[in-house]
């Protein structure tokens, strides 16, 4: 099997994690595996660079810190390739350039154009082990050193994956896998063995610190089988992400996402001027503040509320856009003490009665459920945050998650 | 003017080094100069990541080497581009690679073959700082990068300032230029002005800790004004280094150097076999050890004595060459107990009576001479080391260099 590797930060922290990424490799090279491996930076020293970079300017030059932080992760490949060679094993590490990574011009957030794989298949054939340098490639145009962003090694590795029709690309972090919900807040919590591209995007809490979006989005688009594993207990399986296709038994519900960074933006009283919710998430849009869900109520006289959800980090922006409304209601108010359940899961589309059930076992608890949403594999609901635990397992047990 | 600077770790150690630097190359912006600096890694940087080696190999691929040292100067680059950004400089900072530094593959040891210039030239016509990361290349065959070994910034420096046709390569230290002895044995020692190649070649452990020899050797060869000076006095006129035409007034002794790192090898009674001498020479010349001085002395009963010495480190090698040839003598004894001082002056060649002043001087203070040797720009002499700093101060004061 081809297998597209990759490790990040505190996987390969210390030069022992070096060494224990060395041993990983080297069992499935013995098993008869080809192996590219993806690594990141050690935990620590992009920040260390990003700090130098400050002490210069409060907005550093984009193409100097794309150089500036590019190093680390060839720092990495050089010590990694040179702890398996010396084990026997034939071994080259690859900066982004000559793994043939060529992204656009956007430094500090490039996206990959193509990967010309070349050079890595020769090397493959050759039977070498390839060490890639993750989160970066060299832009199309001057052939300068890019950078893709946060998680981007991730995105390097479906990506060299993808081009290199990988059997399978293993995510190795400090987690085992993806689970039916947070084990901290249910220890009842059960990994899954198997979950769609699509139920991972919707649990993404869940899965934030292991896999991120858009390296979700990118093995969906060209049908990369990603694992989620742990390099701290390598010999535990981890969680595949596929297509549905791939996943015989459709469960109803996969598991429940909590997400506590969101506000609720109470509008109370708006004037039924037409064309005022447009102009309002409008105005949201054009300053990058990314609206999730949205409820209009219409009142008796005519008059409605609107209640919608942005992201902690954007209520300053969203209280400067908000201001030119003022008169357009009665009142505006913001609440951070609210929290999103979602309950997610394939098999809802073609099960009825699924959204009931969590009513029900909310409404058990004397949980009032704020706003709801749904979508064809999700149902979430903005509750008070002090009920967010509660709510996670009384849905956690409602659907058996635990067997 | 077009000035190619070199800093090297001392000199960017630190983030408040970095900003110094930046301020010395604004000085010759705002002048009207054009810049292009190379730059070493951060002190303490190369040897962090050599350890890191280490603790997977103890003879770690030179290949992964080289990706991993270059690493250091790509982020003092990065750096220090960043800084002069900040201040409104336009700047880039450029890999060997993308300075276009061609070398052989001889890995962490690689000869520069070319440097393709187009890319910096037109840089510069820009209007734009270069900032170089130093100590790399790529190789000619594969494209991967190389590093140039010890001093290799140094050569980066000197080899682009040959390649631009700078009027200047300025090598920044923490010494402030070139001194006629060592100011630590000599108070009076003084700064030089000027200095030709071939004397600063022979003065080489004067300027050792500033310049090594294959970076003056390369300036020499392709006729680049190299001057000494300090980053931390970038206000002090430093030492430039220079073809002899360009000295007018030729001093007969420029500086007194001293060598302690010399063992001295005694054969004694070697019996009168044609070719003994250049067998030995031969033996140790195959283990790549370094004769210095040699001198045959022939006895009154036809056997010859045989001085030469030999560095220090090279001592064991030395002694188990020596091994073979214990039969063609009557005794061989090592003594490290002596030093090697020199002087050196290109007014020579035209001066009579050089020498015999020098013998005077030494002799004056009951310095006996153990070995001697002149070429047409130098007087070595090897006497007993506790004597050193007394020959190097009476010798300093013979030829009056404190004027």
């Amino acid at each position: 099997m081809l297998k597209v590797l990759k490790f990040g930060g505190t996987s390969v922290g210390s030069l022992d994690r070096i060494q224990n990424v060395a041993n990983i490799i080297k069992k499935l090279k013995d098993n008869g595996d080809s192996i590219v491996a993806v690594v990141s930076a050690m935990s620590g020293e992009t920040n260390k660079l990003i700090e130098y970079a400050s002490t210069f300017s409060s907005k550093p030059n984009e193409k100097e810190m794309d150089t500036l932080l590019s190093s680390g992760e060839r720092v990495t490949s050089a010590l990694l390739s040179i702890a398996l060679n010396e084990q026997g094993y034939p071994t080259t590490s690859m900066s982004g350039r000559e793994a043939g990574i060529i992204t656009d011009t956007s430094h500090t957030k490039a996206r990959i154009e193509r990967i010309d794989t070349e050079k890595m298949k020769t090397t493959l054939d050759d039977g070498n082990i390839i060490i890639v340098a993750g989160f970066q490639g060299v832009d199309i145009e001057n052939g300068r050193v890019t950078t893709l962003g946060r998680g981007g090694s991730d995105l390097s590795a479906v990506a060299i994956a993808g081009a290199l029709e990988a059997d399978v690309c293993e995510i190795y972090t400090d987690v085992d896998g993806i689970y039916t919900t947070d084990p901290r807040i249910e220890p009842n919590a059960r990994k899954l063995e198997k979950i769609s591209y699509d139920e991972m995007l919707e649990l993404a809490s869940l899965g934030a610190k292991v896999l991120q979006n858009r390296s979700v989005e990118m093995a969906k688009k060209l049908n990369v089988n990603l694992v989620s594993r742990s390099s701290f207990t390598p010999e535990v399986e981890g969680t595949l992400i596929t297509k549905e296709e791939n996943i015989m038994e459709k469960p109803i519900v996969s598991g429940i996402a909590l997400d506590k960074s969101q506000v609720r933006v109470g509008m109370y009283g708006v004037s039924d001027k037409p064309g005022i919710a447009a102009s309002i998430f409008t105005s949201l849009a054009d300053e990058n503040i990314n609206v999730d869900m949205i409820v209009q109520t219409v009142g008796v006289d005519g008059k409605t509320d609107l209640d919608f959800t942005v992201p902690t980090t954007d209520l300053e922006a969203t209280k400067i856009v908000m201001e030119k409304f003022t008169n357009d209601c009665v009142n505006i108010d913001y609440n951070d003490a609210i929290c999103k359940v979602s309950i997610v899961g394939v098999g809802m589309k073609s099960h009825t009665g699924v959204a009931s059930k969590a009513f029900s076992a909310l409404a058990n608890n004397n949980i009032n459920i704020r706003i709801i949403s749904t979508s064809e594999i999700k149902i979430s609901m903005i509750i008070e945050e002090k009920y967010s635990e509660l709510a996670v397992r009384s849905l956690h047990d409602a659907y058996n998650l635990d067997k």
